[in-house]
C-alpha cells in the first residue's frame, strides 16, 4: 500500500512501527492459512516471537510497500515465517530492500484459545533446509526461556531529571485496547503492540537527542502473554545505552485487565529498539552520551554495550564471509 | 489485508466503500507505476472514471481481501485498469470473487497538476484486445460528456417528512479533507471520495428500510473535478428508485474551497448506488416502495426504473450468452 | 456519520471524546466559513473555548450522529457557535438529543498565525439576542482570565499506591502530534486534544471503579496555547472528587516542542471531566469514595465538591423555572 503522511514522522520517514505492523499482518495471514490447510479444528495463528530485524533503508511518504511472506520451517506446534519488505518509488521505479524479518507463530484453537493445535508439516526441497530450520527453532526456544526470566523490571518515574540522564527521556503511553486492535480470538495483534512500542521508543530517542530519529533495528521480541480486548496497556521506554551514533531503548508492555477480570497487572512483552539520529540530508548524526547515575543504570549501560559490540562483531563476520565468497 | 470491525457494518458485512477504496488504491499504484516507466516528466495517475461494478458476494470481518490489478488498455492520455477482489476465508481456505472493476486513470504532471502527460503504450498479445479496448475507451468518453451536463441538481432539506418518502431518508455528511486523504499532488484520492459516498448512500438505504443493508452495485462514476486538501466536502444522498428487492440512491459530492481560494462551491462527483436489504441469514428481503411526491421525484423514479430494467436486460442477455457457450 | 466499534468502549457506548471531536469539527467549519465570507485576508478559525457541556444520553455503535451548528454571536475578534448532536437509531427511527455545546473561535491569519483578524458581524433578528450574546461573551472572557492563573499544577507519580487513592487511578498518555491531528495552520485541532483528554479521564475513572463508565459532562475548557505539529503532548489525569454516583477528573495537557524549537515544555490546556459508572442495563452504579491523603488532595476534593453542589443547584433552579413556565 501507499505510505501516507500519518505513517511517517515530520521529516517524511515512515515509522518503523508501521513497517513492523505490516510485516506481522502478512505473517499472521500466511501462517493462519497454512495451519487451517488441513481439515481439522479451525485456528488463528498468534505471534510468539519476532527475530532481531534491521531496518536497512528508510521508507518515505508516497512510496509503495511490497510485503512478501514465505513459510520456511514448521515444528510440531509452531510456524516460522520469513517476511521481506521492499519499498518502491513508483515515480522513478527504484526498489530497495527495507527489511527482512523472521516471525514465529503458534496456532490457537478458535473454540478454546488456551489450546495449541498441531501444525501441518511443510515440504522441504533440500534436507539442509529442514536441519537449519530445526537449529533456528532450538535457538529461539532457548532465548525465549531467558527473556521470560528477565521480565520483572519496572520503570520508576523521576522528578526534575537532568538533561541526557535516563530519567530525562523516559516516557510512557497508555492505550485502551479497541476492537480494531484484535484478532478473531479477541486478543491484540502482535503488530499493533510492536507499533505502539516503536512509538514510545521513538519518543524516548527524540527526547534524548532532539533531532529527527529513525528506527535502525529491533532485537528479538517474545510474546509470552496475550492481551485481551478491553485491557488498558501501559507501554514504557527508557534509554539503556548510547554509542557514538546510536541509542538503545528498552520498552516494556504491561496489561491491566481492569474490567470484569480478577487478574492483576502483568508484563506482556519487553524488547530493545535501536535508533539513529539523521540530519536533513539523511546522514547519521552524533548522539549525546547517556548520563548514567544509579548502579542499575550503569549495569544496564554495560549490558547494552555488550549487545552493541556483539551485533557489530557479527555484522563484520558476515561482511568478511560475504567478501570471501 | 485482514478485514477489521471498523471496515464493516454491525452485521459484520464489509462496507462496499471499503472495497472501492482498496480497488482504487491498487489501480492508482499500477497506473502511476506504468506512466512513470519511461524516463520523462514524473507524474501521478489520477482517477477519472470507474465503470459500473457489481458486488457479487459480501465480505466479512476476519476474511482476507486479495486485490489484483492489470492494465488492459492505454489511449494517448489515459490508462484502463482491471481490478479483481477475491475474499479469502483463511480458516476454511474458501475463496470467492467479490467484485471486478474497471477504472480509468489520467497521468498528471507532478510539477504542474493541470498538465496531462502522455501514457506509454502497452503491448497487446492479440489485435482484438486493442480494438475492444478502443471501443470501451470511446464509449466511456461519450458517457463522461453526458454526466458533465447532468451535474446541476441540489438536495433541499425537508421538514417533518413522511415515512418512505424521498425526504424521509435523504442524508448528508460533511468532511474536512485531511493530509491522509490526499495523493502526492495534494488532491483527494478517488477511493476516499467513493468510501464517503458509500457511507452516505448506506445511511439513506438503512433509514428507508430499517434493516441490514449491503451495497449491490455502483453505477459508473466520473470524476470531473479535483478536490484539494483543506476543502470541506458535503456528500448528500437521496433515494431515486425502488424495485421489489433493491433501492437506487443518487449521491452528490460538493466541494467548498473555503480558505485561501476565490472559487465558489462546486459539484465534484455524482453517482448512483444500488443497495439490497438482507435478512439475518443473508437472504434478500422485500424493500418498502419509495413514495414520490413532486414531479421531479416521479421523473427521477422513472429514470431509475429505466436504468434498473436496462441492467436487468443486459444481465439476462449475458446469462443466455454464457448458457449457449 | 455512523458510529463504529472503534468509537466506543467494550460496552458499546460511544466515547464522549469522539462526540467532542465531531462537535469541534463542525464548529471549526462553520466559523472558518463565516470569517472568510467577506473578501480579505484568508484565515482559519481556531478553538479558544468550549463552554460546559452535559452528555444527556449515551450514543451506541451503529447509530448515526447528526451534528448541526449555528453562529449565535460575534464579537470583534471571536465567534460563538452553538452545536447540537442528535443520535438517531436508523433501524427504529428513534432520535435523541445527545448534547448541546457552545464553542468560541478566533480567526487567525493563514499567512501569519499570530495575527488575529476581524470577524464580519452577523445579523440578529431581535435586539435581545445581541445583548444576551454580549453578556455571554463578557462572562467567558472573565472565566478565561481565571483559568489562565490556575494552570501551574503538576501531577507527581506515586509508587505503590493504595486502592481508591488519587495515586492509584492517576494516568498519563503521550502522543506525537501527526499531520492528521492538525489544521491548515499546522496546529492541533481542539477536537483532537479533547478526544485525548477524554481518553485519559476515562481510564482514570475505569481504574478507580473497575466498571463500565461514560462521560457525563465536561466543564468549560480554555485553549490558551496552541500546539504545533511535531510536538509530543503529555495528557495526565487525576481524580479530584467523588459523589455517590459521579467522579470528577482533572486533566492537564502539556506540550513539548522537542524538535528544532528553543521553547520549554508548557501547559496548553486543563479541564474537569465528570464520569458516571453504568450497570449492564445502563443504570447508574454507586462509585467507591475517593481516599484523599495529602492536604492538597483534601483541598481539591473540597473544591470539587463546591463545583458539584453549584452545578446541582443550577440544574434544580433550571428545572423549577421550566416547571413554572
Amino acid at each position: 500500500r501507499i505510505m501516507r503522511p500519518d505513517d511517517a514522522n515530520i521529516a517524511g520517514n515512515v515509522h518503523g512501527g508501521t513497517i513492523l505492523k505490516m510485516i506481522e499482518e502478512a505473517g499472521a495471514i500466511i501462517s493462519t492459512r497454512h495451519c487451517n490447510s488441513q481439515a481439522g479444528e479451525p485456528c488463528v495463528a498468534a505471534l510468539a516471537r519476532v527475530e532481531r530485524t534491521d531496518f536497512l533503508s528508510p521508507m518515505c511518504i508516497g512510496e509503495v510497500a511490497n510485503v512478501s511472506a514465505e513459510i520456511t520451517y514448521t515444528s510440531r506446534h509452531s510456524v516460522e515465517v520469513q517476511v521481506n519488505v521492499m519499498s518502491e518509488n513508483i515515480l522513478t521505479g527504484a526498489k530497495k530492500l527495507t527489511n527482512k524479518a523472521t516471525l514465529w507463530y503458534v496456532p490457537l484453537s478458535l473454540k478454546n484459545v488456551n489450546k495449541v493445535l498441531e501444525v501441518p508439516p511443510i515440504q522441504y526441497t533440500r534436507k539442509e533446509q529442514e536441519d537449519e530450520g530445526k537449529k533456528r527453532y532450538e535457538e529461539q526456544k532457548l532465548d525465549r526461556l531467558e527473556t521470560k526470566q528477565r521480565n520483572g523490571d519496572v520503570i520508576f518515574p523521576i522528578i526534575n531529571p537532568e538533561l541526557h540522564t535516563v530519567g530525562y527521556s523516559q516516557s510512557s503511553l497508555i492505550h485502551l485496547v479497541g476492537p480494531s486492535d484484535c484478532t478473531l480470538l479477541g486478543f491484540v495483534h502482535g503488530g499493533v503492540t510492536m507499533k505502539l512500542m516503536d512509538e514510545v521508543a521513538g519518543i524516548v530517542a527524540a527526547r534524548h537527542c532532539k533531532t529527527n530519529i529513525v528506527t535502525a533495528s529491533v532485537d528479538a521480541i517474545n510474546f509470552h502473554e496475550k492481551i485481551k480486548k478491553g485491557c488498558v496497556i501501559t507501554i514504557s521506554g527508557r534509554m539503556t545505552f548510547t554509542s557514538n551514533k546510536s541509542m538503545e531503548i528498552e520498552v516494556f508492555v504491561d496489561a491491566d485487565p481492569f474490567v470484569d477480570e480478577p487478574r492483576e497487572r502483568y508484563r506482556a512483552v519487553s524488547a530493545f529498539f535501536t535508533y539513529v539520529s539523521l540530519s536533513k540530508e539523511g546522514k547519521p548524526l552524533p548522539v549525546p552520551q547517556l548520563l548514567t547515575e544509579t548502579e542499575d543504570e550503569k549495569r544496564r549501560f554495560e549490558e547494552g554495550k555488550g549487545r552493541y559490540l556483539q551485533t557489530k562483531a557479527k555484522r563484520q563476520a558476515q561482511m568478511q564471509q560475504a567478501a570471501q565468497q
